[in-house]
């Protein structure tokens, strides 16, 4: 097991990876020294890992149940998803107190609305997250973003909140789609873009070992190499886990993590968060950023071909169907990391460095938007 | 004016008490560097303030809008208004950022509510709190803590969430109801009970002066001291701060702000919030915590009766129609203070002193109730 430390003072935590934790669920909650917890997944997982997820709790003694299960996808991220969750909270018998842990199970929706509930819920319950996707594994799960989606927007309504442990078992990372794992491997090329080159190697390297499937179809479990697939999640945990320790509030540095997701954010809406995948989106996302970064000078064409091209390699897209740089530049706008009516965005100046630039004008991203979509 | 800094490190604010502030909102709201302001109200409040607080934001250069008022009264303080304020912002174009300033104007609810709203829009716009109700003034508006009331209980949904700066003018207590200025006065006798008892002499030498209608019926301006009530609100804000600023997240004596609140919102969810003021709850708390210290030899009975007696002085209710003991235990067992299923109470040791007692039995609060309720 690798066990990465997450250093917010008196809020810090571990984050657990390794294959086969779910069982062991229990001993964590019992260290948090909760004595009643909630399972909060949805429709998908609930049926795969809920049970197990709750026997391994009630086998350390606590009181262990799980809330009726959301229907998988983006579109439950919403606040009335999350107003259902809160009445069955807080109507459960025996009486939720402060000595609840709230367990999300799942993808990043899960993971996101479980949080966001457990923030809210006597204004904050604590939180073992436990990710079961990729993306929410190497991203979401760790760093105390919840929150939910609106129509105006992703995530423009949420909260920080710090879980108090996380506990990955890379095994359950096997029923994913093919795709779904892509979707996390986007983010993983993210991390190595702006922090570390030697990742970007790593991911290069290690590709078919971590998309394996044995020549079964995408409906089938995956089989990955277990320890490559720890590997990776521990690696880029860690540097999401320094990113948040050296800025948990998001004024400075923490901004980085935001490299490909400005465009990528005003896609997802533009498209529709039920018609692309975070990930894709993200890969469009870093694509467009490059472009603009090149066109600035700041990063060599060769750089940003060669992060294109492990893109491809990993399956992720680098180009779209058309999109309409005036409404894409209008959602860039609403983005909640806007400050005073200004775009801000990422760029990388090298693979692994990057900057946050604030001038960022209409016209350059028309022609990012324009050479992604075609 | 008075000046009285909340000290919560980075997260510091003042609160400003004094006669004619809301006229210089704009310069308040200027020193946080906002650019943009949206004041919520309800609509007791925003056809008697709301243009005079947008008027002086604008004054200052903020775009200021008001958003759509909710409903007057705690029926409002549900999820549901919440999610309609946050459309509004969401949707307000041109658009919000992290430049914008949230302005709750009003009593409590509207403090609470903005304050959540501003919570989770964009996980965080920065508030300004400007208390219209003298309960508001001394308690909600100080402290951060911010949510929504839930069938199951008061105040189960919410956030801790400071705001940048809180500015009480005192000339808009003019227009409350005479019961609604009672209600905060309850309030008040609670900071002293706790903390300071030349505060509970301060407010018996001053009922009158507080209280005065100079003859007229209750639905005419309010002819209090104005000099009076600013150090009356003053001196509580002060209280407050000093409880806040020990202990934010009421790990500790936070806690004693609770004195009178335990029982007292239980008697809120058995008789119903649009049914009795929370001062009136808080009295009736009060009275039947004192009735436990005093069974336990903690507080002298002539101690609990001068209190007693004040409160009938202000003609706050210390007795009320008969209350269900057994639907109370209940109600308090599902109080998110509780812990682990265990009731907390506060209660007084002395005049000025309290104590947090995890001990209380059925059998102690029954009898209070039924000391209270006859």
């Amino acid at each position: 097991m690798k066990k990465i430390r997450v250093e917010l003072g008196s809020r810090s935590y571990d984050v657990c990876v390794g294959a086969g934790l779910l069982g062991q669920l229990g001993k964590w909650a019992s260290e948090i020294g909760a004595s009643q917890a909630v399972v909060i997944s949805d429709s998908n997982v609930a049926p795969l890992y809920g049970r197990a997820a709750t026997d391994a709790l009630a086998a350390a003694g606590l009181k262990a149940w799980q809330a009726k299960p959301f229907p998988a996808g983006e579109p439950s991220k919403t606040l009335a998803t999350a107003s259902t969750l809160l009445d069955d909270l807080l109507t459960h018998s025996p009486a939720i107190d402060r000595g609840t842990l709230v367990v999300p199970l799942g993808g990043g929706v899960a993971g996101d609305l479980g949080g966001f509930v457990a923030a809210l819920a006597l204004r904050g319950l604590r939180v073992l997250q436990c990710p079961t996707s990729l993306l929410a594994c190497v991203d979401s799960s760790v760093g105390g973003k919840t929150g939910v989606d609106h129509q105006a927007g992703k995530n423009l309504i949420g909260a920080f909140h710090q879980p108090s442990c996380v506990v990955i078992d890379v095994e359950t990372l096997r029923t994913l789609p093919l795709a779904e794992l892509r979707n996390g491997l986007g983010e993983c090329v993210k991390h190595a873009v702006i922090r570390d080159e030697s990742l970007l190697e790593f991911i290069e390297a290690g590709a078919e070992k971590l998309l394996a499937t044995d020549g079964r179809g995408d409906d089938e479990k995956l089989s990955f190499d277990a320890e490559t697939m720890a590997r990776l999640i521990a690696r880029n945990v860690a540097i999401k886990a320094a990113v948040v320790s050296a800025d948990e509030r998001e004024a400075g540095v923490r901004g980085h993590l935001n490299f490909g997701h400005t465009i990528g954010h005003a896609i997802e809406t533009f498209v529709g968060y039920d018609n692309i995948r975070h990930g894709e989106a993200v890969s469009l996302g870093m694509v467009a950023a490059n472009h603009i970064a090149k066109a600035r000078g700041l990063l060599k064409s060769s750089q940003a071909r060669r992060i294109t091209k492990i893109l491809a390699k990993l399956q992720l897209p680098t180009t779209t169907s058309p999109l309409d740089a005036e409404s894409i530049w209008q959602i860039m706008q609403h983005d909640k990391k806007a400050l005073h009516g200004k775009v801000r965005m990422v760029l990388p100046t090298d693979i692994g460095k990057v900057d946050i630039y604030d001038d960022i004008t209409q016209a350059e991203v028309a022609q990012a938007v324009e050479a992604v979509g075609k």
